[in-house]
């Protein structure tokens, strides 16, 4: 029952989606402003957790934060102890140990959000997808949020193995669009990519914008 | 479910908005007498975290007394160890995360308040805004407490990002006229403000009441 | 609802009120014996917390022991740690704070009184009100307990801020009178005061017998 | 609520009085035999604290235990740190203190007890009557349990302040007897004294039965 | 409540009973076999906590056997800290302290047992009645369990301060088989004596036949 | 309320019996097997306590492999003490005092379980059977689980406290055949005996063959 | 009640079985893949303990990876303290004796999830399934999951000790065929296996390819 109440507030955060391409990761997100008071500059909904990895949230925002500082502290550890940076996999699933702990004790309730983690390791680029109930996946695209459902159709429909990055990230914002209320713009979306380079990094928006206007055209 | 008690609590409290200039940022906030034999000049609603960074709630004082106190203790905390005062947004996030501890764990309650975060450092005039659920974001101008729908509506209409210290705070003035209940005077309304000398200060009555004069001509 | 459990205790306490004067404050208090067989000689509902700072409840008796004794430990640490005895602005706010985590906190239940503390320091004379909340506010004047808001509007009515400290004392005296079931003597009313000597005293049946008289003149 | 459970238990114990008079103290208490099996020489309501104070119980016996060696325990302290004996209205007070504790705490119920406790100290005779909640007074003369309403209203009409220790005793006993079920006899009932030699003492069956002749006369 | 539960779970329990002689104590039991597959002799609902004291239960038998072993360890604590064994009057308290602490605390249910304590020591023979609310007297005689109000009538028309132990024990046995269901002899019931020589002692079947045969006769 | 709840359960479990005769004893259960898939040899209801002492359950079969580990603890530590084999009695009474405690405990529940005790001694053969109130008793014969009442009833036809251990195998076997479900054979019960040489042991699959063609023929 | 909810939680999840040969032993698994974005390669339903040993799970996924990190554990400690691999059948109790404590311990709830563990040591290929409520037994052969009543009967009609491992393979795979809902190619199942060489493994998808070919001939 916790849980159930944990998913229906992942379902009314913001759309959320990524797409795993051949040379890369994307991840975007829409920010939900409900007026034009919020400095929208200051929202940050994708964000890093090392040089490599990046996360975005749909659901309650301050257990974003919460599960945010934890990840880093145990990519921390890890880099410590490893002498190396988490790979992305073991970080989503550290993440996914931590929320399925909350679903299990006493005292605590589990996490209202559901998280897509992005990255490029030495096992190339990967897509995760971690749920109130600590489940994870590797995903080739997928959604949370809001419209999930609708956006998840239209990848699939979308999605191919051999897709650049540049194309993931249009597609994507594409997909965003499908379910977007108002107007786009380089403001009220973010968007995360990390490619060959292995690092993580959040498009400035006027990078946004160029990507909105080649779509416009 | 506590969580909405808690914004319950927020709404029936007395009204607080802030305003973010170019140069400085305007908290005012109505203080809510149910009698004169109150000593208005006992009430504060308008608090100094720190040098620069001030704040104002609406919702149960007592909790706000609480969160206070915790907040100096970061902000000392954070002091003590950068050799460098807090900025305003780390601020606002310790504040923010202590709210969202107290949603999730068993034992206690979420607190009863909204705040209003106002500051000033190297990234310039901010403005914050944290909710019971522990999120907070930064906002150009923003409202809490009874009123807040309609204040943030008039606050909409009239913002501009170019607005200047002085005028923020007569529109600041204006907004929660709009909404108040009986005749405002420079003992029923509280302004704190800081600007690029970086100092937060709380207004005095006689300063108040040559503002309300300027408006009234 | 744990506070409204806590409100409830308060007015069905007898009533208590307290009058901020130019030069000093006085606190009063019936007490309510339901028999002629207590010893009213032993009972005080106005205690002492300093030297400088009395206090009177309306609510739950063994409760306000408890406070008026964490009350004596705050400000005895106040001492231990300034040298100087603890301003009344503090000592009220203390109070508030223990309070208000009662209110926070699981395995305990709110304080069942609310409190007048009355005192005299480096800012004059000072009349602070704490309630099962939490919340403290600076009065001129307040009442708590069973008939507090009649006494409130006939304090209303009365309050000058020029009052003398004798003046108070006739008129808290007159105002407790109002709502007094049977005969008003000096032993079923207690009656604290504190001028610019800054002694707190609570005065003997024989000086509460002389204004008695004199006001039944 | 668990407040008024613990007080319905008081009203069915057994009757219990005491009287303070102008050179000591009286009090005295049915002990309710259900059958003549019982040995009546075992069962001691009243018990002595300390020399100079003794104390009787209304409510559930096995209660009264505990709070007696508490109140021992405190009694001792006390003795240990200021060398000389426990003052009576000390002694109530930390009583007091531990029963408000018991109402007030999570994983404990308050007890099932009312009290009253009588002494000789420097301040002269003393009766204290002690409640569940924590609540404690001085009392002229007061009765707890069964029948204890009626039986305040027999010492009212009786009592007078200069009242002689012998006559305490005869009209404790004739108020006891007023509501008394069945026979009085020297092993029915308990009278426990304490006077200017500030010793508290039980009275032997003997020395009851003398007083029960006396006023059979 | 849990105590009423408590209460019940005793009145379901075999009927035993004890009687205090001039000369020394005697318990009896019935051993309650729902079929004759249980090894009687294996039974011991009479047992030993010290060289001079024994007792029998009514009611939950696993909590009995809980009950015993912190008695003994009391006793053993007692006999190491003073150097002479527990007197009866002591054991019981403490037995039933232990009784009261279950009723109190959370975590924890009262025992569903009451107690009949039989000894001998310098105060000469005892005879005490520990119940699940803690309460201890001592008696004449008692009965506890089953059938304990006829068998209590049967006594108080029986019983004489001057009785034998012999006789005791002969009307113990009488008194037991009023009520009792089917045949009695030597392995469905438990006796247990305690003398001037003060060694509490479980009759073998064969003296429970001797004492059988005798009324029999 | 747990307790009934318990027992429901060791109602539901599969009938275990035992029988204690003049120079051994024998204990004997079916193995409930839904599926011809389970692996019957795997299956163990009959545990080994220690060299002279087993036991079968009826109940929860995991609830069952912890009182094993405790009870197996408990006897090791005896034998770490006293340099012997924990007696039966002592072994079935420390197993009685765990289960005991999980009835009056809380943040646990009591074990779903009834237990037969089988062992040999310098006392001679034993049977005890333990439930999940924590009692026990020793039996000449008895039976838990499914059937158990009317295998106690057989038994108590049949039982004679001269009965040879093999006959006592023989009469376990046809006590356990009336209410089989289906076919009885060497690998659908299990049969656990102990002797003079005071060694448990559990019959092979062939053993039990020979004394079910005994009985067929 | 916990355990009912645990138990509808396992029944929900994908079909698993296992089949014991004379040779080895197999698990196969169907991936419940909603979409096709999931990126099947990721997914690991059969999970390794330790190289003789292997699990697969029904339920809730999350839970299982705290299972599987708690078997991996004691797998170590074993082999850390015995200087060998930890047999299989004890592997197996580890596991269901952690379960089992999930089930009476306050502040957790027991897992979601059955599991089926496979192994082969030094007494040949073994096959145990793991529930809630913490039993465990050795199969010849089972299943867990959503149709797994079904898939039993199936496998009890075509099951026989002497089967070769080859022949379990393909028999696992036709029984998970019969409930398959769509295709079943090389993606969408799991299969696991071990035989004389101690090695549990996962099959590629290449050679999942083969089998299914073979089958499909």
């Amino acid at each position: 029952m916790q849980i159930e109440h944990a998913l229906r507030a992942v379902n009314k955060g913001g759309t959320a989606l990524g797409i795993k391409a051949s040379n890369g990761v994307v991840i975007v997100t829409e920010k939900k402003l409900p007026t034009p008071l919020i400095d929208e500059s200051s929202i940050e909904k994708i964000s890093v957790i090392t040089e490599t990895i990046g996360m975005v949230y749909a659901g309650v925002g301050p257990d974003f934060r919460l599960i945010l500082r934890k990840a880093r502290r145990q990519a921390e550890l890890y880099k410590l102890r490893y002498h190396e940076p988490i790979p992305v996999s073991q970080c989503a699933r550290e993440i996914a140990n931590i929320m399925q702990e909350y679903t299990q004790s006493g005292g605590v309730r589990p996490f209202g959000i559901s998280l897509l983690v992005a990255g490029y390791d030495h096992n190339g680029p990967q897509l995760y997808q971690v749920d109130p109930s600590g489940s994870f996946w590797a995903w080739k695209a997928s959604s949370i949020g809001k419209n999930s459902d609708n956006a998840k159709t239209f990848l699939e429909k979308r999605y191919s193995d051999s897709i650049s990055l540049e194309d993931a990230i249009n597609t994507a914002i594409l997909t965003l669009k499908e379910g977007f209320e108002g107007e786009m713009d380089e403001n009220n979306i973010e968007i995360g990519i990390v490619d060959e380079n292995k690092k993580f990094k959040c498009l400035k928006p006027s990078e946004i914008a160029d990507y909105l206007n080649e779509i416009g055209d």
